[in-house]
Protein backbone atom coordinates (compact mmCIF):
# COMPACT_ATOMS: atom_id res chain seq x y z
CA UNK A 1 0.00 0.00 0.00
CA UNK A 2 1.53 3.53 -1.01
CA UNK A 3 0.25 6.70 0.79
CA UNK A 4 0.10 9.20 -1.64
CA UNK A 5 -0.33 12.69 -0.70
CA UNK A 6 -1.68 13.36 -4.48
CA UNK A 7 -3.25 10.07 -5.25
CA UNK A 8 -6.42 11.83 -6.96
CA UNK A 9 -3.88 14.16 -9.00
CA UNK A 10 -2.35 10.98 -10.31
CA UNK A 11 -5.39 9.75 -11.40
CA UNK A 12 -6.51 12.51 -13.60
CA UNK A 13 -2.99 13.04 -14.87
CA UNK A 14 -2.89 9.12 -15.85
CA UNK A 15 -5.96 9.39 -17.48
CA UNK A 16 -4.78 12.78 -19.72
CA UNK A 17 -1.99 10.60 -20.36
CA UNK A 18 -4.68 7.63 -21.81
CA UNK A 19 -4.65 5.05 -19.48
CA UNK A 20 -7.92 4.83 -17.13
CA UNK A 21 -6.52 3.12 -13.92
CA UNK A 22 -10.08 2.10 -11.75
CA UNK A 23 -10.64 4.19 -9.48
CA UNK A 24 -11.94 4.01 -5.89
CA UNK A 25 -13.67 6.04 -3.00
CA UNK A 26 -13.58 4.62 0.22
CA UNK A 27 -15.21 6.44 3.62
CA UNK A 28 -14.16 5.75 6.83
CA UNK A 29 -16.49 2.84 7.49
CA UNK A 30 -15.06 0.90 4.76
CA UNK A 31 -18.05 1.45 2.35
CA UNK A 32 -16.40 1.60 -1.40
CA UNK A 33 -17.54 2.99 -4.41
CA UNK A 34 -16.23 3.42 -7.58
CA UNK A 35 -15.89 6.14 -9.63
CA UNK A 36 -14.75 6.82 -13.38
CA UNK A 37 -12.27 9.55 -13.90
CA UNK A 38 -13.34 10.23 -16.86
CA UNK A 39 -16.02 12.09 -15.70
CA UNK A 40 -13.43 14.74 -14.40
CA UNK A 41 -13.04 15.56 -18.16
CA UNK A 42 -16.33 15.82 -19.04
CA UNK A 43 -18.27 19.48 -18.29
CA UNK A 44 -21.22 18.53 -19.79
CA UNK A 45 -22.69 15.79 -17.56
CA UNK A 46 -24.95 17.49 -14.93
CA UNK A 47 -27.21 19.42 -16.21
CA UNK A 48 -27.94 21.43 -13.42
CA UNK A 49 -24.27 22.59 -13.39
CA UNK A 50 -24.79 23.34 -17.46
CA UNK A 51 -27.58 25.71 -16.58
CA UNK A 52 -26.09 27.23 -13.29
CA UNK A 53 -22.41 27.81 -15.31
CA UNK A 54 -24.73 30.74 -17.83
CA UNK A 55 -25.36 32.25 -14.23
CA UNK A 56 -21.43 32.49 -14.02
CA UNK A 57 -20.10 36.24 -15.07
CA UNK A 58 -17.53 38.85 -14.43
CA UNK A 59 -14.41 36.83 -12.92
CA UNK A 60 -14.94 33.71 -12.04
CA UNK A 61 -12.92 31.63 -9.22
CA UNK A 62 -13.12 27.59 -9.43
CA UNK A 63 -12.40 25.91 -6.39
CA UNK A 64 -11.69 22.51 -6.48
CA UNK A 65 -10.55 22.69 -10.14
CA UNK A 66 -9.79 19.32 -11.00
CA UNK A 67 -9.07 18.05 -14.39
CA UNK A 68 -10.12 22.19 -15.43
CA UNK A 69 -13.72 20.81 -16.41
CA UNK A 70 -15.71 23.68 -16.01
CA UNK A 71 -12.73 26.27 -15.77
CA UNK A 72 -12.23 25.36 -19.79
CA UNK A 73 -15.91 25.40 -20.62
CA UNK A 74 -16.14 29.45 -19.35
CA UNK A 75 -12.77 30.27 -20.38
CA UNK A 76 -14.36 28.91 -23.89
CA UNK A 77 -17.23 31.88 -23.12
CA UNK A 78 -14.26 34.40 -23.23
CA UNK A 79 -14.74 34.37 -19.24
CA UNK A 80 -11.31 35.38 -16.82
CA UNK A 81 -11.08 32.05 -14.68
CA UNK A 82 -8.58 31.03 -11.77
CA UNK A 83 -8.58 27.55 -10.85
CA UNK A 84 -7.46 25.98 -7.63
CA UNK A 85 -7.16 22.71 -6.48
CA UNK A 86 -4.83 21.50 -3.64
CA UNK A 87 -3.64 19.34 -5.87
CA UNK A 88 -0.16 19.74 -7.82
CA UNK A 89 -0.80 17.35 -10.32
CA UNK A 90 -4.38 18.36 -10.78
CA UNK A 91 -3.02 21.87 -11.29
CA UNK A 92 -0.92 20.45 -14.01
CA UNK A 93 -3.42 18.55 -15.67
CA UNK A 94 -5.76 21.90 -15.65
CA UNK A 95 -2.18 23.72 -17.53
CA UNK A 96 -1.85 21.17 -19.52
CA UNK A 97 -5.17 21.21 -21.13
CA UNK A 98 -5.07 25.04 -21.29
CA UNK A 99 -6.47 26.60 -18.34
CA UNK A 100 -4.89 29.87 -18.54
CA UNK A 101 -4.77 30.60 -14.41
CA UNK A 102 -4.65 27.71 -12.08
CA UNK A 103 -3.03 27.42 -9.20
CA UNK A 104 -1.93 25.09 -6.00
CA UNK A 105 -3.75 26.10 -3.53
CA UNK A 106 -5.79 24.62 -0.40
CA UNK A 107 -9.33 25.93 -0.18
CA UNK A 108 -7.88 26.98 3.64
CA UNK A 109 -5.68 29.74 1.71
CA UNK A 110 -8.15 31.45 -0.39
CA UNK A 111 -8.20 34.82 2.03
CA UNK A 112 -4.70 35.47 0.28
CA UNK A 113 -6.73 36.65 -2.97
CA UNK A 114 -7.46 41.14 -3.17
CA UNK A 115 -10.39 42.08 -1.54
CA UNK A 116 -13.33 42.01 -4.36
CA UNK A 117 -11.34 40.28 -6.94
CA UNK A 118 -13.94 37.68 -7.90
CA UNK A 119 -17.53 37.77 -9.23
CA UNK A 120 -18.20 34.45 -9.57
CA UNK A 121 -17.09 31.42 -7.22
CA UNK A 122 -17.91 27.81 -8.37
CA UNK A 123 -17.93 24.72 -6.53
CA UNK A 124 -19.47 22.41 -8.93
CA UNK A 125 -19.00 18.50 -8.76
CA UNK A 126 -20.01 18.71 -5.32
CA UNK A 127 -17.57 20.80 -4.20
CA UNK A 128 -19.58 22.10 -1.30
CA UNK A 129 -18.24 19.41 0.16
CA UNK A 130 -14.61 20.79 0.20
CA UNK A 131 -16.02 23.11 3.59
CA UNK A 132 -15.62 19.47 5.22
CA UNK A 133 -17.83 20.77 8.37
CA UNK A 134 -20.31 23.54 8.87
CA UNK A 135 -18.47 25.62 11.30
CA UNK A 136 -15.05 25.21 8.13
CA UNK A 137 -17.77 26.38 5.70
CA UNK A 138 -19.08 29.41 8.23
CA UNK A 139 -15.22 30.71 8.32
CA UNK A 140 -14.53 30.19 4.42
CA UNK A 141 -17.76 31.81 3.67
CA UNK A 142 -16.35 34.96 5.46
CA UNK A 143 -13.33 34.40 3.76
CA UNK A 144 -15.10 34.46 -0.23
CA UNK A 145 -17.44 37.22 1.28
CA UNK A 146 -14.21 39.52 1.16
CA UNK A 147 -12.13 38.35 -2.06
CA UNK A 148 -15.75 39.01 -4.28
CA UNK A 149 -17.38 42.49 -5.62
CA UNK A 150 -20.75 43.28 -3.98
CA UNK A 151 -23.08 41.60 -6.19
CA UNK A 152 -21.03 38.47 -6.39
CA UNK A 153 -22.22 34.68 -6.79
CA UNK A 154 -21.53 31.89 -5.27
CA UNK A 155 -22.63 28.64 -7.21
CA UNK A 156 -21.98 25.36 -4.96
CA UNK A 157 -23.28 22.23 -6.06
CA UNK A 158 -24.12 19.67 -3.17
CA UNK A 159 -25.91 16.65 -2.43
CA UNK A 160 -29.06 15.78 -0.20
CA UNK A 161 -28.06 12.96 1.47
CA UNK A 162 -31.77 12.37 3.08
CA UNK A 163 -32.65 10.73 -0.54
CA UNK A 164 -30.90 7.83 0.20
CA UNK A 165 -32.30 3.86 1.24
CA UNK A 166 -28.95 2.66 1.13
CA UNK A 167 -29.23 0.85 4.61
CA UNK A 168 -25.37 1.16 4.92
CA UNK A 169 -25.76 5.22 4.04
CA UNK A 170 -28.50 5.22 6.73
CA UNK A 171 -26.49 3.62 9.40
CA UNK A 172 -23.30 5.80 8.60
CA UNK A 173 -25.91 8.96 8.93
CA UNK A 174 -27.10 8.18 12.19
CA UNK A 175 -23.57 7.39 13.63
CA UNK A 176 -23.52 11.40 12.70
CA UNK A 177 -25.95 12.51 14.15
CA UNK A 178 -25.12 10.56 17.84
CA UNK A 179 -22.01 12.26 17.46
CA UNK A 180 -23.38 16.11 16.75
CA UNK A 181 -22.35 15.95 13.02
CA UNK A 182 -24.70 16.53 10.08
CA UNK A 183 -25.39 13.35 8.56
CA UNK A 184 -23.89 13.73 5.41
CA UNK A 185 -20.38 14.74 6.81
CA UNK A 186 -18.46 12.25 5.23
CA UNK A 187 -14.67 11.63 6.08
CA UNK A 188 -13.07 9.62 2.43
CA UNK A 189 -10.13 8.81 0.77
CA UNK A 190 -9.28 8.02 -2.86
CA UNK A 191 -7.66 4.95 -4.13
CA UNK A 192 -6.50 3.25 -7.16
CA UNK A 193 -3.99 0.27 -7.74
CA UNK A 194 -2.44 0.13 -4.22
CA UNK A 195 -2.36 3.68 -3.93
CA UNK A 196 -4.04 5.22 -0.87
CA UNK A 197 -4.56 9.17 -0.80
CA UNK A 198 -5.20 11.02 2.60
CA UNK A 199 -7.97 10.86 4.58
CA UNK A 200 -10.01 14.10 3.68
CA UNK A 201 -13.41 15.88 5.20
CA UNK A 202 -16.46 16.11 3.00
CA UNK A 203 -19.56 17.62 3.84
CA UNK A 204 -23.05 16.99 2.05
CA UNK A 205 -25.95 18.96 2.96
CA UNK A 206 -29.72 19.60 1.96
CA UNK A 207 -31.02 23.07 1.42
CA UNK A 208 -31.97 23.28 4.48
CA UNK A 209 -28.82 22.57 6.44
CA UNK A 210 -27.59 24.71 3.73
CA UNK A 211 -29.63 27.64 4.84
CA UNK A 212 -28.59 26.69 8.47
CA UNK A 213 -24.49 27.45 7.99
CA UNK A 214 -25.44 30.17 5.92
CA UNK A 215 -27.33 32.03 8.99
CA UNK A 216 -24.26 34.37 10.62
CA UNK A 217 -22.83 34.44 7.52
CA UNK A 218 -23.30 37.15 4.56
CA UNK A 219 -24.61 34.49 2.07
CA UNK A 220 -28.07 33.71 1.56
CA UNK A 221 -29.43 30.82 -0.82
CA UNK A 222 -31.08 32.51 -3.28
CA UNK A 223 -32.41 29.32 -5.16
CA UNK A 224 -31.74 25.44 -6.01
CA UNK A 225 -31.26 23.90 -9.37
CA UNK A 226 -31.98 20.57 -9.06
CA UNK A 227 -32.67 17.93 -6.08
CA UNK A 228 -34.87 17.06 -4.09
CA UNK A 229 -32.86 14.52 -2.41
CA UNK A 230 -30.27 14.31 -4.83
CA UNK A 231 -27.60 16.20 -7.11
CA UNK A 232 -28.50 20.32 -6.59
CA UNK A 233 -26.60 23.63 -7.47
CA UNK A 234 -27.42 26.28 -4.75
CA UNK A 235 -27.52 29.74 -5.71
CA UNK A 236 -25.84 32.03 -3.06
CA UNK A 237 -25.76 36.11 -2.81
CA UNK A 238 -24.77 38.25 -0.74
CA UNK A 239 -27.59 39.40 1.38
CA UNK B 1 -16.54 -1.61 8.53
CA UNK B 2 -18.17 -5.11 9.29
CA UNK B 3 -16.11 -8.09 9.13
CA UNK B 4 -18.44 -10.81 7.47
CA UNK B 5 -16.73 -14.24 7.36
CA UNK B 6 -19.05 -14.86 4.22
CA UNK B 7 -18.61 -11.46 2.76
CA UNK B 8 -18.57 -13.66 -0.49
CA UNK B 9 -21.46 -15.94 -0.38
CA UNK B 10 -23.52 -12.92 0.98
CA UNK B 11 -22.41 -11.28 -2.35
CA UNK B 12 -23.66 -14.41 -4.26
CA UNK B 13 -27.02 -14.04 -2.25
CA UNK B 14 -27.31 -10.35 -2.99
CA UNK B 15 -27.00 -11.62 -6.63
CA UNK B 16 -29.71 -14.00 -6.37
CA UNK B 17 -32.08 -11.76 -5.38
CA UNK B 18 -31.83 -9.99 -7.96
CA UNK B 19 -29.38 -6.86 -6.06
CA UNK B 20 -26.20 -6.31 -7.77
CA UNK B 21 -23.69 -4.88 -5.18
CA UNK B 22 -20.31 -2.91 -6.27
CA UNK B 23 -17.60 -5.90 -5.51
CA UNK B 24 -14.10 -5.56 -5.54
CA UNK B 25 -11.21 -7.48 -4.21
CA UNK B 26 -8.42 -6.05 -2.05
CA UNK B 27 -4.70 -7.40 -2.27
CA UNK B 28 -2.49 -7.74 1.22
CA UNK B 29 -0.65 -4.67 -0.42
CA UNK B 30 -3.80 -2.48 -0.98
CA UNK B 31 -4.16 -2.90 -4.30
CA UNK B 32 -7.63 -2.81 -5.51
CA UNK B 33 -9.99 -4.47 -8.42
CA UNK B 34 -13.46 -4.65 -8.80
CA UNK B 35 -15.21 -7.67 -10.07
CA UNK B 36 -18.80 -8.50 -11.16
CA UNK B 37 -20.36 -10.81 -9.12
CA UNK B 38 -22.74 -11.33 -12.14
CA UNK B 39 -19.78 -13.50 -13.82
CA UNK B 40 -20.10 -16.14 -11.30
CA UNK B 41 -23.55 -16.99 -12.36
CA UNK B 42 -22.50 -17.43 -16.15
CA UNK B 43 -20.46 -20.88 -16.92
CA UNK B 44 -19.95 -19.95 -20.37
CA UNK B 45 -17.92 -16.95 -19.92
CA UNK B 46 -14.74 -18.82 -20.03
CA UNK B 47 -13.62 -20.94 -23.55
CA UNK B 48 -10.87 -22.81 -21.71
CA UNK B 49 -13.49 -24.27 -19.14
CA UNK B 50 -16.11 -24.78 -21.74
CA UNK B 51 -13.46 -27.38 -23.57
CA UNK B 52 -12.70 -28.51 -20.06
CA UNK B 53 -15.88 -29.41 -19.01
CA UNK B 54 -16.12 -31.93 -21.95
CA UNK B 55 -13.63 -33.84 -20.48
CA UNK B 56 -15.61 -34.32 -17.06
CA UNK B 57 -16.89 -37.34 -16.52
CA UNK B 58 -18.20 -39.72 -14.00
CA UNK B 59 -18.97 -38.76 -10.39
CA UNK B 60 -18.25 -35.56 -9.87
CA UNK B 61 -16.27 -33.28 -7.11
CA UNK B 62 -16.74 -29.54 -7.79
CA UNK B 63 -14.33 -27.63 -5.33
CA UNK B 64 -15.28 -24.02 -4.41
CA UNK B 65 -18.33 -24.47 -6.52
CA UNK B 66 -19.43 -20.31 -5.86
CA UNK B 67 -23.08 -20.30 -7.02
CA UNK B 68 -22.97 -23.58 -8.57
CA UNK B 69 -22.57 -22.25 -11.91
CA UNK B 70 -20.25 -25.26 -13.34
CA UNK B 71 -22.27 -27.87 -11.04
CA UNK B 72 -25.29 -26.93 -12.71
CA UNK B 73 -23.90 -27.27 -16.08
CA UNK B 74 -22.75 -30.60 -15.57
CA UNK B 75 -25.69 -32.00 -13.74
CA UNK B 76 -27.85 -30.67 -17.01
CA UNK B 77 -25.49 -33.22 -19.23
CA UNK B 78 -26.87 -35.99 -16.37
CA UNK B 79 -23.78 -36.11 -14.53
CA UNK B 80 -23.51 -36.91 -11.01
CA UNK B 81 -21.63 -33.11 -9.23
CA UNK B 82 -20.68 -32.69 -5.47
CA UNK B 83 -20.28 -29.00 -4.91
CA UNK B 84 -18.17 -27.81 -1.89
CA UNK B 85 -18.00 -24.19 -0.94
CA UNK B 86 -16.47 -23.11 2.20
CA UNK B 87 -19.00 -20.66 2.15
CA UNK B 88 -23.06 -21.25 3.68
CA UNK B 89 -24.59 -18.83 1.59
CA UNK B 90 -22.53 -19.63 -1.57
CA UNK B 91 -23.81 -23.35 -0.64
CA UNK B 92 -27.54 -21.96 0.01
CA UNK B 93 -27.56 -20.34 -3.39
CA UNK B 94 -25.93 -23.49 -4.85
CA UNK B 95 -29.21 -25.03 -2.95
CA UNK B 96 -31.64 -22.96 -4.44
CA UNK B 97 -30.57 -22.84 -8.17
CA UNK B 98 -31.04 -26.65 -8.15
CA UNK B 99 -27.40 -28.29 -7.23
CA UNK B 100 -28.43 -31.17 -6.06
CA UNK B 101 -25.77 -32.15 -3.86
CA UNK B 102 -24.04 -28.62 -2.43
CA UNK B 103 -22.33 -29.25 1.43
CA UNK B 104 -20.84 -26.92 3.19
CA UNK B 105 -16.82 -28.01 3.18
CA UNK B 106 -14.12 -26.18 2.96
CA UNK B 107 -10.90 -27.54 0.92
CA UNK B 108 -8.99 -28.59 3.85
CA UNK B 109 -11.82 -31.53 4.87
CA UNK B 110 -11.78 -33.11 1.34
CA UNK B 111 -10.10 -36.07 2.62
CA UNK B 112 -13.84 -37.01 4.59
CA UNK B 113 -14.46 -38.44 1.35
CA UNK B 114 -14.42 -42.37 1.36
CA UNK B 115 -11.76 -43.73 -1.21
CA UNK B 116 -11.98 -43.37 -4.74
CA UNK B 117 -15.90 -41.99 -5.01
CA UNK B 118 -14.81 -39.39 -7.71
CA UNK B 119 -13.80 -39.87 -11.03
CA UNK B 120 -13.36 -35.87 -12.26
CA UNK B 121 -12.12 -32.95 -9.70
CA UNK B 122 -12.95 -29.58 -11.48
CA UNK B 123 -11.05 -26.33 -10.28
CA UNK B 124 -12.65 -23.47 -12.60
CA UNK B 125 -12.60 -20.49 -12.09
CA UNK B 126 -9.15 -20.18 -11.11
CA UNK B 127 -9.68 -21.97 -8.37
CA UNK B 128 -6.47 -24.05 -8.44
CA UNK B 129 -5.50 -20.73 -6.55
CA UNK B 130 -7.96 -22.59 -3.59
CA UNK B 131 -4.60 -24.61 -2.58
CA UNK B 132 -2.93 -21.34 -1.07
CA UNK B 133 0.65 -22.26 -1.19
CA UNK B 134 2.93 -25.06 -2.77
CA UNK B 135 2.93 -27.46 0.38
CA UNK B 136 -0.68 -26.96 1.45
CA UNK B 137 -1.19 -28.11 -2.44
CA UNK B 138 0.58 -31.06 -2.00
CA UNK B 139 -0.88 -32.21 0.60
CA UNK B 140 -4.17 -31.71 -0.88
CA UNK B 141 -3.03 -33.60 -3.88
CA UNK B 142 -2.79 -36.22 -1.83
CA UNK B 143 -6.45 -35.89 -0.47
CA UNK B 144 -7.72 -35.97 -3.50
CA UNK B 145 -5.70 -38.98 -4.87
CA UNK B 146 -7.07 -41.20 -1.86
CA UNK B 147 -10.87 -40.23 -3.05
CA UNK B 148 -10.80 -40.15 -6.57
CA UNK B 149 -10.96 -43.44 -8.71
CA UNK B 150 -7.69 -44.81 -10.40
CA UNK B 151 -8.22 -42.73 -13.89
CA UNK B 152 -9.59 -39.93 -12.28
CA UNK B 153 -8.59 -36.35 -13.52
CA UNK B 154 -8.31 -32.75 -11.99
CA UNK B 155 -9.63 -29.77 -13.99
CA UNK B 156 -7.99 -27.26 -12.60
CA UNK B 157 -8.05 -23.35 -13.92
CA UNK B 158 -4.37 -21.26 -12.83
CA UNK B 159 -3.56 -17.77 -14.23
CA UNK B 160 0.28 -17.49 -14.74
CA UNK B 161 0.92 -14.27 -13.71
CA UNK B 162 4.32 -14.11 -15.44
CA UNK B 163 2.19 -12.38 -18.10
CA UNK B 164 1.40 -8.96 -16.66
CA UNK B 165 3.30 -5.98 -17.33
CA UNK B 166 1.21 -3.82 -14.71
CA UNK B 167 4.52 -3.03 -12.41
CA UNK B 168 2.56 -2.82 -8.99
CA UNK B 169 1.93 -6.35 -9.95
CA UNK B 170 5.65 -7.22 -11.03
CA UNK B 171 6.08 -5.24 -7.58
CA UNK B 172 4.01 -7.97 -5.67
CA UNK B 173 5.61 -10.70 -7.51
CA UNK B 174 9.42 -9.54 -6.57
CA UNK B 175 8.34 -9.20 -2.93
CA UNK B 176 6.76 -11.97 -3.05
CA UNK B 177 10.56 -13.94 -4.82
CA UNK B 178 12.42 -11.64 -2.09
CA UNK B 179 10.48 -13.80 0.49
CA UNK B 180 10.90 -17.45 -0.84
CA UNK B 181 7.13 -17.86 -2.13
CA UNK B 182 6.11 -18.22 -5.56
CA UNK B 183 5.44 -14.80 -7.67
CA UNK B 184 2.00 -15.75 -7.44
CA UNK B 185 0.98 -16.28 -4.00
CA UNK B 186 -1.36 -13.56 -2.95
CA UNK B 187 -3.48 -12.40 -0.15
CA UNK B 188 -7.05 -11.47 -0.74
CA UNK B 189 -10.22 -10.09 0.42
CA UNK B 190 -13.25 -9.47 -0.33
CA UNK B 191 -15.01 -6.08 -0.22
CA UNK B 192 -18.37 -4.65 -1.11
CA UNK B 193 -20.43 -1.93 0.44
CA UNK B 194 -18.96 -1.53 3.87
CA UNK B 195 -18.43 -5.61 4.72
CA UNK B 196 -14.91 -6.80 4.45
CA UNK B 197 -14.31 -10.55 4.45
CA UNK B 198 -11.46 -12.22 5.81
CA UNK B 199 -8.25 -12.60 4.52
CA UNK B 200 -7.21 -15.93 2.04
CA UNK B 201 -4.40 -16.81 0.45
CA UNK B 202 -4.39 -17.82 -3.36
CA UNK B 203 -1.80 -19.16 -5.39
CA UNK B 204 -1.60 -18.24 -9.04
CA UNK B 205 1.12 -20.48 -11.29
CA UNK B 206 2.55 -21.01 -14.30
CA UNK B 207 2.50 -24.40 -15.94
CA UNK B 208 6.24 -24.51 -15.36
CA UNK B 209 5.21 -23.95 -11.75
CA UNK B 210 2.31 -26.38 -11.36
CA UNK B 211 4.88 -29.37 -12.53
CA UNK B 212 7.09 -28.36 -10.31
CA UNK B 213 4.20 -28.39 -7.29
CA UNK B 214 2.77 -31.82 -8.61
CA UNK B 215 6.41 -33.34 -8.54
CA UNK B 216 6.42 -35.91 -5.46
CA UNK B 217 2.47 -36.19 -5.79
CA UNK B 218 0.66 -38.54 -7.72
CA UNK B 219 -0.38 -36.54 -10.51
CA UNK B 220 1.11 -35.25 -13.59
CA UNK B 221 0.15 -32.55 -15.54
CA UNK B 222 -0.84 -33.92 -18.85
CA UNK B 223 -2.10 -30.86 -20.95
CA UNK B 224 -3.33 -27.35 -20.78
CA UNK B 225 -6.50 -25.67 -22.45
CA UNK B 226 -5.29 -22.11 -23.18
CA UNK B 227 -2.50 -19.73 -21.86
CA UNK B 228 0.25 -19.25 -22.30
CA UNK B 229 0.81 -15.93 -20.08
CA UNK B 230 -3.29 -15.91 -19.11
CA UNK B 231 -5.65 -17.93 -17.48
CA UNK B 232 -5.20 -22.07 -18.84
CA UNK B 233 -7.03 -24.97 -17.13
CA UNK B 234 -4.53 -27.43 -16.56
CA UNK B 235 -5.52 -31.28 -17.37
CA UNK B 236 -3.87 -33.56 -14.37
CA UNK B 237 -4.27 -37.32 -14.08
CA UNK B 238 -2.44 -39.98 -11.87
CA UNK B 239 0.83 -41.02 -13.16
Amino acid sequence: MILDRDAFGRLLMARLEGRAPESFIERSDGYIDSFHVSEYFNPEQDADVVRAMRLARGRILDIGCGAGRHALALQHRGLRVTGLDSSPLAIRVCRKRGVRDARVLGIDQIGQFPAGRFDTVIMFGNNFGLFGSPARARRLLRAIRRITSPRALILAQSLDVHGTRNPTHLGYQRWNRRHGRLPGQVRLRVRFSNRVGPWFDYLMVSPTEMRSILRGTDWKLARCLGGPGALYVAVLEKR
